[in-house]
């Protein structure tokens, strides 16, 4: 008897699926060793599924030692007495919460097609090394040591590193942002803030509002709390007012979360007259606004617009999130939510109750980076270096996907709205080439957005932008042309 | 009309309510600038509350410019056109979810008295700033950015920095832990690792066995998820064991929190037979152990004993929880979870859902600090710096707290148990005479524990504990004399 359950409808390979199946059998016995598994052909006929997830499936089993498959036999279980030898056995998979069933399924490292050697990758967004200098993050870290001792190294406070939290507050009123009432709180990073939020002011089935297409780890986050999605449209880049309306007026939303600046994924700026506007809709049907500033920083050439958190003023209506992680180091984990004091007050709490605080030395590198000014000069180096990839990447994509839309207006990624072709199928087929990027229905909240996809640039060379563009184009004509 | 309404059941001390209750009337306009509030003796009487608290709240709210106290004259309503400016103001402590109030109630850092300078400090269990050496600090962060350069600040991954999870690896397995179908989470800290374990394995009512006292954090989280908590009573220092298994027999509970070495708030240590006990009874009930080896390795004079993860051998039904923060800097917040591959799978999702990933600089200098050697000679040093506090904090209890019972075999911190006086007035006695320290109900589950405390005594120098023991000792002896 050899029975599988596979959920086609998972976002779990299939392949996964037969992988850990096997192995719980194996390991509770009803597999036992030297016994033959049926063919992947077989295998395939009986579950109704293609030939390669079960390849797939075998080869990873033989990897990892649980089975061996001797050529012109078959496959045998193996080296069961070993997963045997456990007098207590748990199936911890079986026991997990449907939260941490969810966190696995919405996991797209786990999911998505993978990067191999020699690809030309558009996938990430990450800064590119060459950027960083070393000799700056030696003497940052030295003099942050030298001036304050011993005392980095213990405990730290929940709410932050204070010379980098007093730092951030004369930032942000540079900025424009009024700070009266209001406070700040260390997070690591933009995504352990977001989840926090939601944690203190949602409960699961509570609705909220986004952008749609909108940042793909918002999304993550915000399924993982279980939330109703009102999702609204992005006409020319922007959010659509009108559908917005819609949304505020029909349902009691707990928050909108937006991103105006450089928008994820579609690299787009709302305008300052639109920031405006939203923010009195929200104000009107008295429902917080959660602005992403994530790259807010990486502005190339369009003039300054004014975050929605400045456009604010006194009121506390607005929860804005800051992070340097793009523009310097991804790798140093801090980010900050700048709240109105009560709701601070509660957050630091969470926070606390979470991970006791936020690293101090990435607190204090990041600190001693602005006070020093070699973030200044780092930003203008770095927009410098991202621009010329940008307009590079904007050239390419007119001269090499002419039937396309191409939107973005500065950051680290253009985003493309294809006629009538199915990105999963261009993915694919551009694989197969050597190019990978990110499908854009991945950053939709229905099933939307399967004729777009997002192109990072930012760790690339000319020379391979022009080439992965090239390829990408060319996999266009291949498709349309076997329609 | 002045109506308040104060929770005396609430851990969020009165003062503070009536100092948040007063803030959201001036922010909401209830009360307007320049009416006059009742006197704090008049409040008092209203509400039935101690005068001390309305007088304390009252300062509070001059401190923070809401009101102003005019001698002779009485409390005023000031400042609030700055306040009442908002166009739009949420009033987010309403706002916020039963999860993150409940953050705030269990903050202890927010209701627990706080240390005033000049005062002998008994309440933190953090390590000595003096044992921190700068030089291998710089060494060693200065041999890891040479050896691994840029990439250590870009996006590391959700499982953990490489190299350090290899030597754990081997760390792990000299201290006789079986790693066979088992694998490794880097955390920020134990804090993080204890929080996503109850998050992934639990839901809300679940029910949980933990000894009774035991770290007053984990009780923190336990709350937090909203498990019923079964609690086992401490026999001389050691877990109940008939209790443990009437509590296993009884429920369906999904896991058994423990703190084997250098038990807190105990300081005891389980002996090796009684792991074993434990270990089989956990497993004869299936009910899988989270073992806290949060300060193994502060071992001063009794032999080694292995870790209930180490008598588990391939069994999967442990999940190890360690740290070096306690024994070498608390600053760095990484920690590590040893459990069955297929969980760790599934904590590395949630722990991707929540902050992408622990530091990449902490965990590189945990790993050269290991690597290079200083680790263990820091050890060396560390061990002999505490012992001789442990050993005369010893001294010192029996000397000055002659008839009380005395727990604790190493570690930074031992834990006292009174004849019939409540370590809560104690406490508040002792700190008129400059004396603090952490009341011992903090750790108990139920309403137990009155008559204890835990002195830490990491950071003192012998000279104030023993200055700290007499006063503590004098305090007793002055409340048996009143009674």
């Amino acid at each position: 008897m050899f029975l599988l359950d596979i959920d086609l409808e998972s976002k779990e390979p299939i392949y996964k699926q037969i992988v850990d199946q096997i192995i719980t059998m194996i390991e509770e016995g009803t597999l036992t060793s030297g016994s033959k598994l049926p063919s992947t052909r077989e295998l395939s006929l009986i579950l109704k599924l293609s030939r390669n997830s079960c390849i797939h499936a075998y080869e990873e089993l033989e990897a990892r030692e649980y089975i061996s498959i001797i050529k012109g036999k078959g496959a045998f279980v193996s080296n069961v007495q070993k997963h045997l030898n456990r007098g207590w056995n748990i199936a911890w998979k079986k026991q997990c919460s449907d939260y941490a069933k969810r966190a696995v399924e919405l996991d797209i490292i786990k999911s998505e097609p993978v990067t191999k050697k020699g690809m030309i990758s558009f996938k990430s967004i990450a800064p590119d090394e060459k950027l960083f200098d070393l000799e700056q993050v030696r003497r940052n870290f030295l003099n942050g040591i030298a001036l304050e001792g011993e005392k980095l190294l213990n405990y730290g406070y929940a709410k932050g590193y204070r010379p980098l939290i007093e730092y951030l507050e004369i930032y942000l009123k540079d900025k424009g942002i009024c700070l009266e009432g209001k406070d700040i709180l260390i997070t690591n990073g933009f995504t352990e803030a977001f989840d926090i939020i939601l944690a203190s002011i949602t409960k699961p089935l509570d609705s909220i509002i986004c952008e749609n297409p909108t940042h793909n780890t918002a999304i993550k986050i915000i399924k993982l709390h279980e939330l109703n999605i009102a999702s609204v449209s992005m006409e020319n880049g922007e959010i659509n007012v009108e559908e917005l309306e819609k949304a505020l007026s029909s349902g009691n939303n707990k928050l909108v979360y937006l991103i105006p600046s450089y928008h994820n994924p579609m690299g787009t700026v709302m305008s300052a007259s639109k920031r405006k506007e939203v923010y009195e809709l929200c104000k009107k049907y008295n429902t917080p606004i959660v602005e992403d500033g994530f790259n807010e920083e990486l502005l190339y050439s369009s003039s300054h617009v004014s975050s929605i958190a400045a456009v604010a003023g006194m009121d506390n209506g607005v929860i804005y999130l800051g992070s340097f992680s793009k523009v310097l180091f991804p790798g140093i984990r801090v980010g900050w939510i700048v709240a109105d004091k009560g709701l601070i007050e509660v957050l630091e709490s969470v926070k606390r109750s979470r991970n006791i605080h936020t690293s101090v030395l990435d607190q204090m590198l990041l600190y001693q980076f602005l006070k020093s000014g070699d973030f200044e000069l780092y930003m203008k180096k770095t927009r410098k270096f991202y621009r010329e990839k940008y307009e590079f990447s904007i050239e390419c994509s007119k001269r090499y996907l002419p039937h396309s839309r191409i939107y973005g207006e500065g950051g680290l990624y253009i985003f493309i709205e294809l006629v009538d072709i199915d990105s999963r199928v261009l993915l694919k087929r551009a694989m197969e080439k050597g190019v990978i990027f990110m499908p854009g229905d991945i950053f939709f909240v229905n099933e939307k957005g399967r004729n777009t996809f997002r192109l990072g640039f930012s760790r690339l060379s000319l020379k391979d932008i022009e080439k992965g563009f090239r390829i990408i184009g060319k996999c266009i004509e291949d498709i349309k042309a076997n329609k």
